[in-house]
């Protein structure tokens, strides 16, 4: 998504240690049009793909996983960091080693909102090790649904997380941005 | 905003203690069709105050906050509850008490992404005591930045926010679902 490319290269910045700092654009304030841009092109690079609901993570994933739900029409449920007092009844509950806050983050689903048998697509803002993707598809796989694709705003291909994803589930791997080297202020993007 | 307030009838739980769960609409499920009603609605209730950018608390004003910047066609700001390491540079901060975790929860917002002499609508899922709405006024005030107005997915009536806000601020108040009273497993909303 070349408009989210020139956005990254414009602003981003290489904080060292693998951690891109997107907070203009992504994580922080949001842009309305790159927004809405981002939902459309999802919905468009997961045309193909059958789609009951759409999973994603708090807090950064769900911007990204909310325009993608409005374009395809279909719920999207973000998985809580930590149990409210709001959240009765049983849970999926999968941990996952957090990148930017170290230790492991819990991810919480209600088992009401996730039923076996749908089409789940996945999204995040950031595929980098594939470690949430992960704990979310096996939320996915604990439901009894399907996992039918994995969206994400951007890829750091040079942390494994594709082939990590796609060494359990075959499915359809989407990066609107992939960086493939951060060295000192250089921040290396493919473009489309 | 009748199609929330029958939503909120249907699905809506009173927990006990003023904690009301609309996880399947607001806080943990979010409805495609009914999000973008909500933005929908603001847009048009705040259509006559000039808004630059609009400001919410992660995590669950986000959804209706983003939704109403792609309305109005304004950027979004979500304060955050944890600086994140990707969190540099000065940053606003206030606290405010948490209704559904208990203690204090710190609102932070990095300095460059408001501005002084924007006019700024808050946006939160609810409006209860005031005390986010209150602490987000604040951030906004200390940015040199005008609050322009408040929008609230929900209001309980009951708990005074609304005087509270307006004691400090002469700005509209919307609320889309006014609840006027929890007792047992009877609540009670306002009509349009």
């Amino acid at each position: 998504m070349q408009a989210l490319i020139e956005r990254i290269r414009a602003e981003g910045m290489h904080l060292g240690g693998g951690i891109l700092k997107v907070d203009s654009i992504i994580n922080h304030q949001l842009d309305p049009k790159l927004l809405s841009a981002i939902g459309v092109a999802f919905a468009e690079r997961f045309a193909d793909v059958p789609i009951d609901r759409i999973l994603t993570a708090e807090i950064s994933g769900i911007c990204p996983a909310i325009v993608t739900g409005i374009e395809l029409n279909v719920p999207v449920v973000y998985a809580r960091k930590k149990k409210p007092i709001t959240m009765a009844g049983p849970v999926f509950l999968e941990t996952a080693p957090s990148h930017t806050k170290g230790g492991e983050t819990m991810l919480l689903v209600s088992a009401e909102f996730l039923r076996a048998g749908e089409n789940i697509l996945i999204i995040d803002d950031f595929l980098a090790s594939g470690q949430t993707m992960l704990a979310l598809a096996r939320i996915v796989v604990s439901a009894g649904a399907k996992l039918a694709g994995v969206g994400a705003v951007v890829e750091k291909t040079f942390e494994g997380g594709r082939a990590a994803v796609l060494e359990k589930y075959d499915v359809p791997i989407q990066a609107l941005a992939r960086i493939t080297a951060m060295r000192g202020d250089v921040i290396t993007i493919l473009d489309e």
